[in-house]
């Protein structure tokens, strides 16, 4: 910071100011709002600036003004890999970088693996608000992002208290359809994969601890689920649970737990399609078909599951839309629904079909 | 900002230390290097500031005074999209992100698409560095991360003047062996898919235009294209060139050229796996079989190459080493060497083989 002290100190923007001839507001403005100063002042305003070795206003300078930062803040409860890595998160947060892209904006990431930083980067991350991905309950990141008083929007209707707007579908609506495409097939055997009920727990559940979880997006694609089987005259006591994390080791346990039964299921139903897609690489490696042996359905939409083989029949949402709409919460709260419930649609493809 | 003054101001952390029994020092560094403070007494002062609705100090307040921010910069010229769409970017990313998660720091994402902006958000972003994106010459981002004197990396040897580290491969010795795979089949005619040589830059192009490329990655590659052709006895005058950019329009356009003209390859060199699948793709959709009609090797090494059909064969980067690196020589710019040459591999694949 030295080094920049000494580079910036000498020269101050009065002096670029009066050097271009033009009010130091003006000369502000060049550096912080360009696009409200003429294109001839600002080359103007500019040439002297570098005639000066004036490299802009120091940024620390800069934050005890500005009330906006033109920039959105990312908060998960996942490795900053995710946003990466995850199909899901990847099409959200390209429906983000759009309206970023659109609006000039920047985009700060923050993950919460790291619990001795969080505190710092959440109160520290400069932004005008948090987007924060699929969690709920009064968790540290939700908490902290609370305190900083700035707006937040929570993802797929983890709604929580003091959120600007939760964006989402109906889970339990998608889920009861998923279930009913394939009762229509003729099955009568289901497992159902979930995703975590609560932060980070994972096994077999019965529907009964199901219903209590914290999570209501999980929870709600679940009741949609055993609706529909319980309307088709299934005993959902009787439908094998298994909750898992969208990650390889946890969905492989999940299907050691169904297949390794005497009556294993001809029905998967998967709360993601990233399960669904785990699920059928194991499937096949075991030499199972899909759908011949198996039949199984999605939940998201994602690209890949157009892709994977045989392509997955899916309840889609619009994931890129409830993207941007996360984005123009943050950017522009006074917008903002707080609760903004998005349409689902069933992709057919061929993961799903009679059972042999 | 209001709001958080009228939340923040009335209790300062000195009142939080009194309630808490500790000293000033003791309670900031609660807030801001927690993993140096006993738990216990950690425990007590957040229980006092929870008491007294104490919500952490004032990240604007905090600047002033932190050296260190504990996040890393990436700036592209791309649209912010480009993180999460590009098969190369996202594995860029992910490295970085190994180590942010490791770390603790969080992530800033710059686009250099809205000019209007670019300067307020690398000017003001809360970085300790930037990672600059395959880019080089005086390009607006790389100026003013440079006006910024904080470290910055450039990526693929995209090597800049005041960059604290350039991460990449031998470009020239990658592409040399990608040809040399081709040739050893008996290809004798063939087609150049060329990233830009230049900002912005596509359409056919001639050896010796492409020789003063500014780009020192995609110019490198040409010229070991080019060495492994001409030991082969092939005129390189000869072999059509086209400058394309990671997308559809562009790529298609190159092989439209490529494959209008009345001795059309047999055997394409493709500057990334991108411009690869893309191509693939095409060829496919225009009834040309790949390998049997058109043999095509890629460069890059990105996971989906594995998954197209055909399998790519490619020269591998260790991509997210890179990024891993890049992100290091952010946060440590004390341990980065300022250029870092790492292995490439070519992996054999079925996306060349014999002519027919």
């Amino acid at each position: 910071m030295a080094r920049q002290a000494t580079a910036i100190k000498p020269i101050r923007l009065a002096d670029v100011a009066k050097a271009a001839g033009v009010s130091h507001g003006t000369a502000s403005n060049v550096f912080s709002h360009p696009e409200i100063v003429r294109e001839e002042v600002r080359e103007r305003v500019k040439a002297a600036a570098d005639a000066l070795g004036y490299t802009g206003p120091d940024p620390k300078g800069r934050l005890l003004r500005a009330g906006k930062v033109n920039a959105i803040g990312v908060a998960t409860a996942q490795p900053l890999s995710y946003f990466f890595d995850d199909p899901f998160a990847r099409v959200v947060m390209s429906g983000i970088s759009e309206i970023c892209d659109a609006t000039g904006a920047g985009l700060s990431l923050v993950s919460a693996i790291n619990g001795e930083h969080l505190a710092w980067n959440i109160q520290s991350a400069l932004v005008d608000g948090f987007i924060v991905f699929c969690v709920e309950g009064n968790w540290q990141p939700v908490k902290l992002t609370r305190e900083r008083k700035l707006p937040f929007v929570v993802l797929d209707f983890a709604f929580d208290e003091g959120a600007t707007s939760a964006i989402g579908v109906d889970n339990r609506a998608g889920a009861k359809l998923a279930a009913e495409h394939l009762l229509a097939f003729g099955h009568r055997r289901f497992g159902i994969l979930a995703l975590h009920f609560a932060e980070g727990s994972t096994g077999p559940v019965t529907a009964a601890r199901a219903q209590g979880a914290t999570y209501s997006g999980t929870r709600d694609r679940l009741t949609g689920y055993l609706e529909a089987l319980s309307h088709a005259g299934i005993d959902a006591g009787s439908v094998p649970i298994y909750e898992t994390g969208n990650d390889v080791p946890t969905v492989h346990a999940s299907l050691n737990y169904m297949f390794d039964r005497p009556q294993p299921p001809t029905a998967l139903l998967a709360m993601s399609d990233r399960i669904a897609m785990i699920a059928i690489d194991w499937l096949k490696e075991r030499g199972l078909s899909v759908p011949g042996d198996v039949s199984i359905i999605g939940f998201d939409g994602v690209p890949e599951s157009a892709r994977c083989e045989p392509p997955l029949t899916t309840i889609a949402q619009p994931i890129i839309e409830m993207g941007r709409r996360a984005a123009r919460a943050i950017l522009d709260p006074s917008d903002a629904l707080r609760r903004q419930e998005l349409p689902f649609e069933l992709i057919v493809r061929t993961s799903a079909a009679a059972p042999r």
